[in-house]
């Protein structure tokens, strides 16, 4: 058992919802054993082969760690989008956020990825900002209260690093022109009764929710209107929005485009035992926002894959697979040898769980806070990556 | 048995459904003997008293002839905006059009009855375009026959003399982003079941469709944020709108605004006997722009309530009142007195089908060749009437 996939989040931006028998994944949680082999059947989609990254490695010559060590590990065409490059035929990335909090750091690895895509291929990124779905979704969130997330949001999006001439965000109560028009050709060819299935709208559900995956598929075929031809399009987000795609490669080629492609991840581990990493849960992730002593508080009380003493830890030794903070020192600090030396020593009883915890918070506090610098800068950068202010030529 | 009842047409902008054990009024088509004592019992509107008419005179000192005749019938909370306009408080007109085709002399008729409410009230009216409805709805036209359809129909709309000062047209695909946000709070507030009970939607209904009428009740509450304050509005329209309304008045106050207040109009009879009058019968109605041949030919071949003979008629008379021929000469163009008369002389025989066709064609071709003159200059107008260009202040 993998407590990762027992300790999941809702870590993108649009959910969707799949149910199975041992697992499931709505808009609102994810509950169950997640087996991802098992959502690659259920879903449709396919395993990320050796062969696809070796054409991935000739094209990039260097392969980011989140698809070597398989966070990044389903897609749909992904390889015809490497094809199609190598013959010349380059793509637009497409991703997003829904503004219903801060961001926490489970956000950024798709985010990190996106930008490895993008540096890699020098491909136009559109970022889409979903502050109408998460109005729509939420109990207690005002519309001026999600559009403050979106801008919140925003300067995390910037502080990525993506490259403003090639990354527009586009914010959906802002753009909605633009998105307009293929909004109305993608729900006139969707109806209910597949919108239901998929995403399994009920009697009370808002008739606004029965709209939104229409808006959330527009920006797939948005690049095909910039660039005046049908246009490649690479979706990299979590396996949970599958669905979404589903459905938008449904009807793309009815309206002459080509099926958007997506290189799907897997969820985040939250830092609490049997919790979701989610905004809704403070304790349960680090926060951009987090100050110095949050972070330590929180990677302090964080779950570990360690025994329950000194003692039995230095007998029976931990279990990194089962420990988020292995998994956030893993994921974002540590080099494949650290990862594995740290692995050793943890299994063999001769790291304490401690050391981790200040290895982590020390990383993570350094991360933050240079992550924070960036933050601040992106206030004056907004105006060159919004959408309205500056389409691409 | 009333001909203008039976033969009724969807003369309105947007449709909706209401299904009752003698009459269906739905999106597509009316069927059966519209009872319009029956519609205001069954949906919960009133019937337009003296009293109403009265308190109008008072305050405008004249009565539209729509009024008197009764072809406006039926309302909500019209005497509560006049005894608000009373008040010194004013209000904001909403109608509006569905591009789907030309339009015709029966589309006009609620037109004429809102600017006689302008120019009374100097009333600011927004006038919207539902593009995306048509488009949503339609079995054939393209997004773009609808754009193009929606620009020809506003010459329509500016040929009727709003006041280009009080009047804006609001398209929504082009100011989807002054209606979204309003979109969101009220779709948030519709659940499917509701939308359903009240449209009819079914499971091959498309997800479109079905977020539709948030778009359509959007205008009724943009006023209150143009003004900065909750500002009432009343929509003249065909009472089969009702039910957007009526759904639109439930979720008003909850959120801050007046519920809408409407005056309703009977349906326009077409020019043929059991048919509609409608845009996919070309020969049941007269278009602004059909040309003087076309108007001749159609009016010629027009159902009457006359005799299969001459004979007969000399002897048995005729029946104005199943007569589409008298319901246009006397809805457009005869006064109250020339009315009566021709009236007389029908019913005793005295008067013969062709005379009334070749008065109504003379009539028409004349008020068409106006229009049309109207319809030239308003290109160069249609700047000032936008809503895009030039919102008011």
């Amino acid at each position: 058992m993998d407590v990762h996939d027992e300790e999941i989040e809702e870590s993108s931006d649009n959910e969707v919802v799949n149910v199975s028998g041992e697992y499931s994944v709505t808009p609102w949680q994810v509950d169950g054993v997640v087996d991802y082999n098992k959502i690659v059947q259920d879903f449709g989609t396919r395993l990320i082969t050796p062969e696809i990254i070796e054409k991935l490695k000739i094209i990039s010559g260097n392969i980011h760690p989140l698809l070597s060590r398989g966070f990044f590990f389903s897609h749909r065409d992904f390889d015809t989008i490497l094809d199609a490059y190598r013959n010349g035929d380059n793509f637009y990335l497409y991703t997003g956020r829904g503004p219903s909090g801060h961001v926490h750091m489970g956000h950024l690895m798709p985010w990190f990825f996106t930008k490895y895509l993008q540096d890699t291929f020098k491909s136009r990124l559109l970022f889409q900002i979903t502050d109408d779905e998460k109005f729509l979704y939420s109990q207690h969130l005002s519309l001026q209260e999600v559009e403050n997330y979106a801008y919140d949001n925003i300067l995390d999006v910037i502080a990525m690093g993506f490259d403003p001439k090639l990354t527009r965000i586009i914010i959906d109560t802002k753009n909605i022109h633009a998105l307009y028009p293929l909004y109305l050709e993608i729900s006139k060819r969707l109806t209910f009764s597949t919108a239901r299935a998929v995403f399994g709208f009920k009697p009370s559900s808002n008739i606004g929710m029965i709209g939104f995956p229409a808006i959330q598929a527009a920006p797939c075929f948005l690049p095909s209107l910039i660039e005046q031809k049908p246009t490649r399009v690479l979706i990299p987000a979590a396996i949970d929005q599958d669905p979404y795609w589903r459905i938008t490669r449904d009807v793309a080629e009815k309206m002459g485009y080509y099926k958007p492609a997506q290189i799907h991840s897997k969820f985040v581990p939250s830092l609490e035992m049997n919790g979701k990493m989610s905004s809704s849960k403070p304790t349960s992730a680090i926060f951009t926002t987090d100050n110095p002593e949050t972070i330590e508080n929180k990677i302090s009380g964080a779950y570990t894959g360690g025994q329950p003493s000194v003692g039995l830890q230095r007998i029976l030794g931990g279990n990194p697979d089962a420990c988020p903070v292995f998994w956030y020192l893993s994921h974002f600090f540590d080099d494949g040898k650290d990862s594995f030396e740290r692995s050793l020593k943890c299994r063999t009883g001769n790291l304490l769980c401690g050391e981790c915890k200040s290895d982590l918070t020390t990383q993570t506090k350094l991360f933050i806070s240079k992550f924070t610098r960036r933050r601040d800068q992106a206030r004056n950068k907004i105006g060159s990556f919004l959408y309205e202010d500056n389409p691409f030529d």
